[in-house]
């Protein structure tokens, strides 16, 4: 199963580029685009309403200001999708993160912090992780590795201070 | 031309109704609808679609916590949709103002404040009077009466605490 | 009908401009004035009060701070007012969104973003749109210009990921 | 000279009392009225303008939402205007209290905390103490009583805990 | 596999309890249970490792104020971990939210909106969908009937305006 | 050593009261004191003056609105000063907690949540506690006895929900 | 009578010096004064009991962050106190904001808006101008002079639009 | 005994150095230590469990964003624990000063301002000041040290505007 990323602008790219990044390097193939909730609403219909069919198994979608794109597609599928809040606005990207995170009764999304697009893909591993034992296995490998560098860090600045 | 008002959720009545009303009492025809970004996708767009042929001048859109109804009707007609924002989280409606005011450059949308109904239907009416002279003249008198009603408060104040 | 964009000071110039063209690029006439409800308030009523009979259709109203500039000319006319919050002071404009859209009963604007100019000019079209079928047909094709910028787009992205 | 208090709306004045009760105990003579800064703009107008020759020093506005009044009134005189920011929306009157603190550069408001008709009272009355030499004397036994008053709480709570 | 509850407080169950009864509407077994991340945190760690084993797929974390709970699950486990904010300080649950949702790269969890523990409950069901093909299609039936709910409304209120 | 509870005004007993009966259920004694930083602030600087040489060991000060009590005390004291913020304005507290926490360089205050009365007294005991072993051993026995009522109640949900 | 400039560190300077300057160009004396309401809080206090003895009119507090200094001096004077919050934090000056505004009754200040320093020089020079005819005058030079100033902005960029 | 700063990454190294040099400055041992709540959660732990038996007799916990790493070390020891926000998010520490200050019941920590590095340092020693004679007076003398570098700062100013 692939994991996409929707973005509703090619100006989120720079942000969106590090969840693309660690999904690739997990060896899961990815599927990225740019479909706007507004713009081009319905190649976003299309694209939710086929996902499925597509191989997708889980959907990120980036937006910034009033974010709904994860809402949008969300409203066409019954896959997960991860919420990606970008900062777009002088508002710091609480506007997104509220636009995104507040959904109503019956439609979900899975948002994860303003322009926290690492974690976003993740998050669409860990999804697919749950039935997909090599996923997990590299899951935990890559959190080993995220601990064995914080504990180096450690041993360096500890000593540092000694 | 008709107004339409179109809310997510028949909890929203309670306060649209007062935006309902005035353009009634404008002798100005509605169309009132029940339907969900989220839940009714395919009724929103085929909806705001047709909206223009069926009559409509302007929408009002009126909805709660991550309230991205306004953006998904404004997404399919060029009519102009009037967003109003209900309180309906805890967070006092800061949600649903950021989430529908917020929209990208090319999808405008016009926000009124906070579970302000009143002004989303007068702002429809302010918008069809703009080439109708009939309700031009009808929001001068509105506009008169309300200034008397404050001079008539006024006065009695006044005088109290004279 | 001309429609106007008035600024409570020249610093807003940078940021109305965008709206300034788009409303320009579609063969409308722009009245482009710097009044401001504190400094200049006798400018500001006398300009709503005549608006109207100077042509005008849609007034835009843009500024910042505590920005009282689309309410104070609201209270002198019932066309329609767009309200531009500026981002001006510290508080990234969350404090002239608030000066702008909590209108009270009776005196409707109709807000966009921070900053939103060319979404200010769009929605001020929208609204002569409703009675002028040249504007409404340019609307659409705005509409698919932008649909076609962001599926041409997509189309490169998708193709650089596949 | 006359402290003037003028709020937007009757409902108000349960809230505004409070200011207007310590001045009276002062025995500073009052003029309290509702003048709308959007429904009775030109009542507003009038208002300031003659208010110094009307015998106000010190003008008390107060109202809630998009708080214009302070600013309106400000527009047209040189007296102090102290803003007195109401709770009347969902927002807890933080939008009152940014649509009356955030004033352009030039004219100034001296505002109070939301909902502080008591403070806006007095600082109305420090204002007229500066050249008034009763008004001051009353003002130091006020602050005082107010000290008294809290030494006995004190005492009282002291002994309760020791 | 199981989707487990987890609440940091009693208190917060009749909140959650609209999650594990969508969840039992599905026939998914669930586990239930109030665990702190300050009050038990040995628990709390226990429980995270051993979920996996324990035949949970989807944790469902619920906490309120500085809401710790979703973030310390996640440390330790590489399940999905559904963060459910609730509002039980005098914030609004806002604190709760930006606690949960604003995790450091490499540790996501899942947000969804205050106190909204329906949609955690079908957010959890959606991601073990992804890989059981009966909790997908009892997930279309029940968007399907959402739909039909909302129409049925809708069809109400438009007579009724009529 | 005593711990002394310092309030700015009575109407913040009812949630003080949870901190001063912790200290009091661990055998430490207590100074109840209702001083304002505004109304009383000789009474302030006198209080913290002497607190160190009245036998006090740790200041705790609450006070709502623009809590300056914290800051007030801590610039005449080198003691701890844990700052409590009381939700006592229309902001839930915010400008309670702000006034407090951010303190300029120099001179710190230990602030806790807002309405936290409970852990403003627990705060200071475990102050004391660092060079008390008896307080200490107490800390240890109520952090115990909270995790058991925990596990007692997550044993009854569990069973029940099984 | 003078008017006072007190701020809490020196590095408020740049922005506070708008304020001093608008003073001294209307010929009233200022003097200006570095004190921390937390790191020379006697100073502060015998500043403010002798304010008014040092032919001291109005007093300008500029201060950052926790920003008590205006109420701290208020509590030892009965002298008007325009608060002027500063922008020394992440946090905007909000918190400077509302640990300004947001004063308990008794004891007001008078707050202008964040880095507002000239309005803070105004306002103060609009108090003495109650019984001064001469800054009164100035005052009425000074509007009408801003008011200019914008009409020749206006005349120039209207006819650049034209 | 020693203070600990425990940080989640060393990219918050810069920020909280300055409370390091304080403590230093001041003869008290320091250690230091990278250790992150969610990737290093066993370190964490295994940290606070022997902080005491460790010598340490203050915790500084210095994190941003979703901030737990204070909650998570208070949860296993009864050592006082001073929470450090650090902005290292969009949304300017707010994040991280609500995910720390808003503990639940039970379990404090002492909360400083946003990037307040220098406070928390003093605060550590404030602490151990309560019993330890050699630092308190140390505390006194910079504390005396600071005020006279306010006012000698207050002398050239006053001089240079006198």
């Amino acid at each position: 199963m692939k994991i996409a990323f929707v973005m509703g602008s090619d100006s989120d790219l720079p942000v969106v580029e590090k969840g693309v990044e660690v999904v690739k390097s997990f060896g899961v193939p990815v599927e990225v685009r740019i479909i706007s909730a507004h713009r081009t609403p319905a190649e976003a219909e299309e694209f939710a309403r086929n996902a499925e069919a597509n191989g997708i198994g889980v959907i990120v979608a980036a937006a910034g200001k009033a974010a709904h794109l994860g809402g949008v597609l969300a409203a066409y599928t019954t896959l997960p999708v991860v919420a990606l809040p970008i900062k777009s606005s002088t508002l710091d990207g609480l506007d997104s993160l509220l636009s995104m995170v507040q959904m109503p009764p019956g439609i979900p999304v899975a948002t994860v912090g303003i322009d926290g697009a690492l974690n976003a893909g993740l998050l669409a591993l860990q999804i697919l992780g749950v039935s997909d034992p090599v996923i997990k296995e590299k899951l935990k490998a890559y959190k080993e590795d995220m601990a064995e560098a914080v504990r180096q860090k450690d041993e360096k600045i500890r000593n540092q201070y000694m």
